[in-house]
Formats: structure tokens, sequence, C-alpha cells
């Protein structure tokens, strides 16, 4: 944990300076706003630690490690705006604070920023782009749901791997195909990755029905007040019992959370759920264990995987 | 004209080739939608020209001209949703014909994807990388100067050259430094393409109020009646003259455009406009003489830059 601890204090000391040399008009100030949001930094230290998993020096790697950062808050800046979101990380977002039309186009230039951070290797730089392209099209797929009736749990996995899975991903894959890790390993780190970004996804949906409200820290119920499709609300209409969809196929005005978290937890869904997590982490671990690189090179990594598979917010 | 001629139809053939392996669905209908519009293909085509100019077969740099292409179409993507445009080359704008948020994501898509198709050299990517990111801050300009009041000719002169020319000049100096030019030679071509695009922008402001409208096909003083802040009216508008500033500080409802045409004849903001574009041309083709390529092969982007010089729509 304390390597994981040093790599993101190099990561916010990287962001530091990269916020500090904007400009503080125009384009950028909503840039610097966005990324100095406390945040965990999850995706940039993953990709520090696969790069170390084969003996780089995260030094080396601090522009692709911040570029995977400014990506994601790119797609925090243009989702917000998509979603109408009001807050982020419990401050207004850049569409609020500054207008539409700004976030759009801030965004905009975040992207191709993240572009140049990441442009001096030409193998990094063509799987952060199909990396990138899928992120978009699982924000697509994620708009087109909320149309949608008939969105099985198979589309809804799909839609996460692409939205969130494969960023996680795409930050450990470059991390170690800088270090020089071979194109099957670099499959391997992608597919840890790729494991851990879902169960991470799965989890978030448990806790936010079944967490302790204390722990969580907010209310539950807010995706099934809300009339989000999450994998539970999936899993549990696809149970053929009448009483069960009566509870959770409802009207927003007639959503009654308690009553919609008993039919889940009837129909098997919290216990599906439980079991997909538990092997989805497997998945991550096993994917782990299969690098050819000594034992005590992983641990960070694992104390990593450790950390996302016991949160509780 | 015929080489320019043949080159335009080998970029129509690589856009129909790349439309046609887009899938039919998501965010990729939006993107073959706005690239199949009917367009002149200046940027690809002038990049194609200056790849020859330097001695290169135009066949291998056929992605990185549909880079710039796709590129280009993102922005317009992104700026019909900010300019609340309903229509683009007389179709409706996508983010009517599907929605807003479709036409962000989308054009996100569209921005990543010019990267990849940019990709396979690291200067080029780099050139590409600088060109849109100016790009974006001229559009930033370009929404920020509606709203102020104090905007000179220098500021507009800087908004222009960001938001339009400088797309043209990364065109052209791509191309250049992807047939071998020299540093010297890829700035020469970058400053020919950065003064016709200047000069080609500033006369579009010269036939909005002055032209024919026989020739340019529709209603002249568009642009006035509008209040946009052109060149022409920031020029006007800096002539101490308290008949000219009436007539062309009004009221949206008090737009007299006879009145603010005559006003802007007045002033010597049309004689200036004239001569500024002259100036702009013999700036460029200067920077074309300068290059020390045989005169041959120099005449098709002569044949271009005559194109764009006198284009009456």
């Amino acid at each position: 944990m304390a390597r994981t601890e040093a790599l993101r204090a190099a990561v916010e000391q990287h962001i530091d300076r990269w916020n500090t040399a904007l400009p503080d008009t125009g384009l950028y100030a909503p840039m610097a706003y966005l990324m100095r949001l406390p945040a965990k930094r999850i995706r940039p230290v993953a990709l520090l630690l696969a790069h170390e998993l084969f003996g780089g020096d995260h030094q080396q790697v601090l522009d692709e490690a911040l570029a995977i950062e400014v990506f994601h808050n790119f797609t925090l800046m243009h989702d917000d705006i998509m979603d109408a979101a009001p807050l982020r990380r419990g401050m207004p977002t850049v569409h609020l604070h500054w207008n539409v039309n700004t976030a759009i186009l801030s965004g905009d230039a975040m992207l191709v920023k993240a572009h140049q951070l990441m442009g001096r290797d030409p193998r990094a730089a063509a799987r952060f782009e199909q990396r990138a392209i899928e992120v978009c099209e699982g924000q697509q797929l994620d708009m087109e749901f909320e149309q949608r009736g008939d969105v099985t749990l198979a589309d809804y996995n799909e839609m996460i791997r692409l939205k969130t899975a494969v960023l996680l991903a795409g930050a450990m894959e470059i991390g170690a195909l800088l270090a020089g890790a071979s194109d099957a390993d670099v499959e391997r780190i992608g597919q840890f990755g790729e494991h851990l970004g879902l169960a991470f996804q799965l989890r978030d949906d448990l806790l936010d029905a079944f967490g302790d409200p204390d722990k969580v820290g907010k209310q539950v119920g807010g995706d099934l007040r809300a009339g989000k499709k999450t994998w539970l609300l999936l899993r549990g209409l696809a149970v053929d019992d009448g009483t069960i969809r009566d509870a959770l196929l409802v009207t927003p005005d007639q959503r009654d959370v308690p009553r919609m978290i008993a039919a889940l937890e009837r129909s098997g869904a919290r216990a599906d759920a439980e079991a997909e997590v538990a092997r989805l982490d497997q998945q991550a671990l096993a994917a782990l264990d299969s690098i050819a690189v000594p034992e005590e090179r992983k641990q960070h990594l694992r104390a990593l995987a450790a950390q996302l598979m016991v949160r509780v917010h």
C-alpha cells in the first residue's frame, strides 16, 4: 500500500505541475478546475504500477499516466453535460459553473491534450486510441439503454465493460508495453484491469442497494429510485415471477425502494451479483498470477486490487 | 486544376471507403452522415498537393488527408451545437437530426478517429495535435467575442487565424513533412496555407457585404444582419466618425443593412479589406516562391490558391 500511496503522490504532483502551467483563462480554466477536484487517481496509479511490474521506472511514464487521467476527466466533463448533472465530487459541474458550450469545447481540448501527452510511443498511442473509442461506444450504449426496454444482462455487461473497465485495462496495458512487456503479458495485465473494473462497477451496484448507509456515506437505493437499469435490476427482472416484476417494473412515482430491495433479494439477484463479483475478482487475480514475473513484484498490484475489492464507498 | 480534381476524387473515394466500413448504428451513423454531405475537401486535397510538391506519392498519405477531413467535420458537428445551427450544407445538423448528446459523443469519437488516422508518424501526429488545440482555442475566442464589446481588429485576426487558417496550414505542413521536406520548408508551406486561409476568410466577409447576390447565391448582408463582429464591422467601428458609428452600432431591431453597407464603404473598411486580401494573397504566394523545388511542381498548388482567390461563394 505504501508504494501505491507514493505513486499516487507522484501523480498528484505531476497533475499539479500540469495544472499550474495551464493558462488561467478560456478553455484551460475548466480543465484545471476539474483536474483539481479530489480524486483517487486509480487509473494513472495503475499505469505506473503496471510499468513497475515489468521493471520500468515510473518517472519515465508520468506523462502517459497523466494522459489517462486527463482523458478520464474529459469523459466526466462531457458525460456531466449529457446527464445534466449539477454536481461532480460535490462541486458544480463545468457546464453549470461556466456554460455548456465551454464544457463541450474545453472537453474537446482535453481530449486533444490527452493524445498529446500519450504521444511518444506509437504502440501506446494506438492502444490508447482503441480504448478511447471503446469508452465513447460504452457511453453511447448507456444513453441508448435509457430509451430501450429490451436491455439484457449481457448487453449491460458489455456496456459497463466498454464504458468503465476498458480504460483501467488500457492504463495497465500502456504501462506494461512501455516497460517492454511481451504482447501476451500486455494482454494478461489488460485482463487483470478489465476484470477488476467490471467487479468494481458491480460492487458499486450492490453497495447502492445493499450497502450499510453509515459506511457508504449516502442513502441506499439511489440507483433504484432514479430508475437506472443496473445489473441487479436487469437480473431481478429476468426472473419469471409476477410479484418480483410487479415490485421492480413500476412507474417513477410508484418506486418503493425498500420493496424493490426486498424483491431483488428474493429474486436471487443479490446472491447472483455477489457470486459474479467473486468470480470477476478471481479472474482478475488469475490473470495476474499468469504473468511470469517474481511474486514480490506483484504485491503492489495485489494491494491495489485488494483496495478496490473492499471499498465501501 | 486537373491534378487538383484528380486528388479530390481520390479523397472522395477514400472517404467513401471509410464511411462504408463504419457500422450503421450508434455513434457512427452521424459521422458518415456528415462526411457524406457535399464538400470541397480543400484541406485534404491541400495535404496531398503539399506532399506531391516535395516528391511524395499521394497514395501513401490518404489516411492523413482523411484524418484532416474527419477532424474538420468533428469541429463542424460540435460548432453546430454551440451555434444552435439548424442546417449544415442545406441538411439538418446532427444535433437536430439525432440529438445534442449524440452530436457531442459522435464528435468526440470523430476526434479520436482523426488521431487514429493520423497516428503513423510521430512528427505528423505532434503537428496535428498542436493545430487541433489551436482550432479549439480559436472557437473559444469566437464564443468569447460574442459577449465582449472591446474586440479589436488584431483580436479578430488572431481568432480567425486559429479558428480557420491554422488547419489549412497544418494540412500542408503534414503533407510536406511526410514527404521528407526540411523543417524550413515545412514552415514555408505552413505560411502559404495560413495566409491563404486568412485571405479566404476575409474574402468571405467582403462577399457577404459587397458580393453580387446573383454570383454569391444568397442575399447580401447576412453577417451584418446577424450582428456578427466581422473584420469589416470592427474596421468600420475603429473610425472616429459619429455618423459611421451611428449606422453600425445599433440594436438588433435597428439594423438597416443598406445603411450599414454604405457606412462601411464610407469608412474605408471595404477598401482596407480589399487591400488586406491582396496583401495576404501576396504573402501566401511569396511563401510558395521561397520553396526551392522546380517551378513546374508548384503549378497545382498555385491552381488551388487561384481557385480560393477567385471564389464567389
